[in-house]
Formats: C-alpha cells, structure tokens, sequence
C-alpha cells in the first residue's frame, strides 16, 4: 500500500491510497475556490443518561442528494472540479466539508483533560476541559468544543457499484487504509476512540450515492462502547476471562448462529439480536484495533467480508441497485484510555426487514432503547448461510 | 371516568374509558371469528451491552398500512366488524392482537424470579426464571419467556383527526386511561415497567393512520430508564440529592431551553438533546408515575401537552395531515422494583429537522448510539417559543 498526502485548496488534508509500493504522481491541485471554514461543534454530555450527544448547527447547510453528474466524490473530470483533483483514483480519504466534529484535536489539550468515557461512569466532570479553561461548575451542563476529525472513505472512483461489487484486492487496500486511519487519528491529542463505518442505501439515510464510507475521530468513547467496556470489566471481574473471546468461543461451540467462519474470521448472529439481519464478524484471536491485525489476518478478511455483503444483498431477492439491501457497517475498536478489554470487530447490519418492508424505530426502540426484533437470530442466521451471495453481475 | 371492561371473541380484554362518573352501556358484542391466539416471544439480555432484547418473530404479520375502510381501531359500524365492537367510544384499550410481550406476566411468577433491570448492572441473571425453570447456567445466554402485555389506545372514534385536534377534555380522559392502566399493569407479577408511548406519522413508521397511542408492560427496566435510575443513583451518592429535581430546578432558573411553564407543569429542550426537536415536559414537583399526580396538575397537563403538540405541527407550516409533523411521545416512569429516584416524565421529540428532511439514524447513532444533532438545543427551544400553535382548523 503507498500513501500520497495533499490537501484541498481550503485547506483539508486528502489522501489517496493506492495498492503496490510505488503510488503513481498524484499531482493535481484543487482549483476550485473553496474558503477554509471554521465549523463550530460541541460535545455535551446527557446528564440524565451519561451519553455524548454532538451538537454541529451548521451540518444543517450540508450536500442533501447531489445529482450524479455533481458528485463530489467523483474524481475530477471533463472541466468538473470535485472533492477530489485527480482524474483517476483507487482509494480516497479526506477531511469532510461538513464534519460533525472539526478542529485540532490537541491543541493546547492533554489527554487528561479530555472527557474520556461516554458511559454512565461519566457523571463526573474531567477536571478540565481541552482548552485549558477552568473547570465545569456545573456537573449537569458539561460541555466540550467538538474537537475530533471526520473523514470521508471514497472506496472507488466508479460511482455507480457498491461496496459488494469490489475486487478482494481494492478491499483490502480499503482496509489498509482504515489500519493507517486508527493509527494516525489515534495518536492525535485528545482522541478517544476511531469509528470506521459505512452506510449504505437511501433507506438509511444516504444523501451521497457514490460508494464510500466516513471514519469519525471521537473526543469521547461512544455509548455503547462504553457500555462494551463496562460490560467486559464486570465479565472480568466475575469471571477472570475476556468477555468476547468468551462470547466468540461459545457461538462457535454452538454454531446455531454462526453464519460464516475462515481460518482466521468468524461471523455470527448475536444471541440478543437488535435488527432483522445482524451479523458480527471478530479476527478468532482478539485485537483491540485494526492496527493488530496480523498479514494472514487482513489476507483472508476481504473474501470473508465480500460474502457477507453478498449474502446480504441476496436477502430479499433483488439484487441490482437501488434494490440491494441497505446496511450499516459499524467497526468496533477499543477505546483509546480504557480499552483493554475490547475486542475488534464488524457489525454488519440491515433495516429491511421483508423484501417490502422497514424495520422502524419508533417509540418503543427510540424512546426506550428497548428493541424489538421480528425475526429470531437462528432463523436470521439459517437464512444468510442458505442464501447464495448474489453480485451485481449474478 | 367510568370505566367499563368487556373481552373480544378470542378473549382479549377491551376497556372503554367515559367521561363522567357513569358510563353509556357498552353491550356490542365481538362477533368475529377470531381464534385465541398464543404468540410466543422472548427477551434475551444482551452480554455485551447488558441491554434486553425482545425477540418477537410472528409479528411479521401485523397488520400494515390497511385501507381506511377496514381499520381496525374505528369503531364497529355498516356491518363492518372492527377490533371495538360499540358502533362510537370516547376512548377505548384493548390487548394488541400481535403483541411483542404477551402471556400471563407472573402466572406461576414472584417478583424475585423476574428480569428486573436492564442496564449494565443486570450481567449476573436472575435467580430461576418466571416459570420457575431451573437458574440459567450460561450467563452468556439469558433468556425469558417475553411475557408481558401490550395495549392499544384508541384516543378517538374520529379516524381522520390527531391528538393535537383533541379537546382538553379528551385529553384529560386520556390522561385518566393512561394513570388506570400504569395501576393495573404495574400489579401485574413479574412487571417491571408500564410504558405509555404514542408514534405519529408515517415517518415513524406508523402503520395505522388512526389516532392511536400503545402501553407496553415490560417484563424489564427499558435500557434507557435503566441507565436513568443509575445516573440518580450515582447523582444521589455524589450530591445528597435528586437527579431530575436538580435537572428541573436548573432548566427553570436558566430559562434558555424552557418552551413553557404552566403551574405545575415544566416543558424544556434538555441540555443534550438528541432530536431536532426535542422537549421534555415534567411536573414541578416530583412523583414516580402517572399514579402519583394530584387532581390540580391533572388538570393543567391536558392545555400544557396540546400547547406542545400544535407548537410541533407549527414547526414546519404545514398544518394539514399528512404534512403535520411526526412525532414520539413517551412517558418515563419508575421501574416497579428499583425506580425510587426516577421522576415521571414526558419526552416528546420529532425526526424532522427541516420541512424536506428527516433526522435518519445511521452509523453514528445506530452504530455508536453516538447522537448528532444538527440544532442547538437553545435555538429548538427558541423556535418552539416563537412557533404559534396550529391545529387542523387553523
């Protein structure tokens, strides 16, 4: 994998990564004239929960469905200037026009004095905020600048497949670059925890059609990671054992929800299943990020994964675009100050309940967090291993 | 209120609420050919985020988005049986005919052998379950039997109105169906929780167009309401006090996020509000759950609540359905067996974020249960101020 660094004419950092040693010149310049906005977010913490909320007024202005031939993420071609100078590329990633969180994580900050835990643990302000300020007063207004970095993935310059349509080769490149993002946001001041995801399909939300995934650099653990942690420290505690290679070794023992397993991948449906279709996908040995991934390890993930896509988009019989299954894919990594116990790993989730149908979060999930799921995680399981993985060419 | 209790032809209990100290006779009989049905569900508490689950596979046949001429929820007129025999009711209950909790909650049940808390703090499984099985030997795996009950509230006879075009009086007799079920339901053994919730909108993912609200009776603590009762327990050990009296206290004295105040009644956007629009609505002074309230706040609720619902419809300037604006509305109440701390509360929040766009939740909230929200809670509560209420006739 080579990496080529650049920035946009605003100023935001674009990366383009290529498979091979030697990255072919990437010397086009962003002509367009962009103004260096300076977004202002804050991160304030849910008193009565213990959860981080983002609050970013100005995502309000952001690209809401762009027609195909305006796609920022297409590369620049035929006099049309988009995100992304060059007229050819393999793998992109840059800072988003409209991040959720922005600024420099760090600047001036200390690891300290960064709000360092989204679960109800949280109830105690850190002692200072990154600024440097005095500080909260207030143990039921906390408040921090939103501090972070939100990136866009662009996973190919063909805007009109998806995710499931990639080679083996081009998805391991995109994991190699996910690797290189945990690693270099990781070590920013002030960073807590490194979100990759994608999501996928209109039903979702998706207001960009052009196949690509964000990564959020996160000044605070998300909630339920947090919850993961807690989670894995009592397990520990009770036990003396990790909590997910024990929940990993007992759904392979048992196997009635396990829906794909390689040498070194397993995928299975949890036993508390929240969504129609969800599978989770751990290495068998457990790292605490993708940087701990081993050669073997990252060989044999894009084959594993691909499958899972395609068993996905095989659900509901329909497999062509915009027909394919939306999905959210959420990679769990361990937080940076209180992550020992968090295992990496994939889950890989749908909306759609029936070929015609949503599933909704409506009062119950929404007002309660209480989900209800229609359909038992050992039929879902069943179903994904007997439906054949349909491309868009099958 | 007069209350009047009758079953359906398979056996499902139906309840008319009156005005009034007498009730019209109900003597309409159920004359569909309805076979008692026998759902089996189930609650799996998730070992990873300590979280319960209901699985609840056979209603994936519920009825969905029926023409209006053969709703269920209108009352039984022309030869058209519905699921309320009387040919008009002021506001009738009955048990939901594809219920995701359902059974005999404690038949053979004590208090003791019940799922009781659904936070982190609920790892370790209950000693034997309701049915007075064996303990679980697999805290990986716990699972129940999702035995509870699920109503349907029928607001009006009227299909084509919402509850914003109610009269005070209406409300009121609402309010009074509610406060008698959360008594009777939170009786029942093995009931931890009575969740009183209505979805507006198709947007929500409402599949019956007419005026209708739910009650759940949970054989958990709802997650959310879970870590609630743990961030009063921590604020209670930290200060000596009251979470949501100090959080109430703190919203009046600030004033920036208060929408209205009557006597007895508080509505504000929280600190860290999650939705677009979001407002929390609490009595001045703290009660457990809708039991507790006295006859002056009972009074005053029904002009509050309508103020904030046509406050919502004004939001976006379109009055009319179905262009009126989707909703939840949810009422937190004390869990049954450790909601000492917990003040009952109404947290109504909407998905809309602009006339043409909708807050979807995606990888960051799905995903992370990491909140993003696009306005500044001091800004919602200042357009909420500013709003004028509008009802259908306006």
């Amino acid at each position: 994998m080579a990496k080529t660094v650049t920035t946009l004419a605003d100023g935001r950092e674009l990366i383009y990564f290529d498979a091979g040693a030697v990255a072919p010149p990437h010397t086009a310049v962003d002509r367009r004239p962009l103004d260096r906005s300076a977004p202002a977010s804050e991160v304030r913490l849910d008193p009565a929960t213990g959860a981080w909320v983002t609050i970013a007024a100005h995502r309000q202005a952001r690209t809401y469905h762009p027609p195909a031939d305006e796609c920022p993420l297409c590369p620049s071609r035929d006099g049309r200037l988009s995100e992304i100078p060059e007229a050819d590329y393999q793998v992109a990633v840059f800072e988003n026009r409209f991040p959720s969180l922005a600024g420099a994580p760090g600047a001036g900050s200390s690891s300290a004095g960064s709000p360092s835990v989204g679960s109800p643990l949280a109830a105690s302000p850190p002692a200072a905020s990154p600024g440097g300020e005095a500080p909260d007063a207030d143990p039921l207004r906390t408040a921090r600048p939103g501090d972070g970095r939100c990136e866009v993935v662009c996973f190919t310059a063909d805007h009109d497949v998806s995710f499931a349509d990639l080679d083996e080769a081009r998805v391991r490149l995109v994991l190699d670059a996910w690797t290189d993002r945990t690693a270099e946001l990781s070590a920013l001041p002030g960073v807590e925890q490194v979100y990759c995801f994608e999501n996928r399909g209109v039903e979702i939300g998706v207001t960009l059609a052009h196949p690509h995934g964000q990564i959020y650099a996160l000044p605070f653990t998300a909630p339920r990671t947090a919850r993961m942690v807690e989670q894995a420290r009592r397990h520990r505690e009770a036990t003396g054992r990790n909590l997910f290679e024990d929940l990993l070794a007992a759904e392979r023992a048992d196997g009635a929800r396990v829906v794909t397993a390689g040498e070194h991948w397993t995928a299975f449906v949890p036993f508390a299943a929240r969504w129609p279709y969800e599978v989770h996908l751990y290495p068998n040995r457990r790292v605490a990020d993708l940087t701990g991934l081993t050669e073997d390890e990252r060989a044999e993930f894009p084959g594993v994964y691909l499958d899972l896509l395609r068993r996905f988009d095989g659900l509901f019989g329909t497999p062509q675009a915009p027909g394919r299954t939306p999905y959210i894919s959420a990679w769990h990594q361990a937080p940076a100050h209180d992550g020992g116990e968090l295992a990496l790993h994939l889950e890989l989730f749908t909306i759609r309940r029936a070929a015609d149908k949503l599933k909704y979060l409506a009062g119950v999930e929404s007002g309660m967090d209480a989900f209800v799921n229609d359909i038992a995680p050992e039929t879902a399981a069943r179903r994904l291993r007997e439906t054949a993985p349909r491309t868009a060419a099958s």
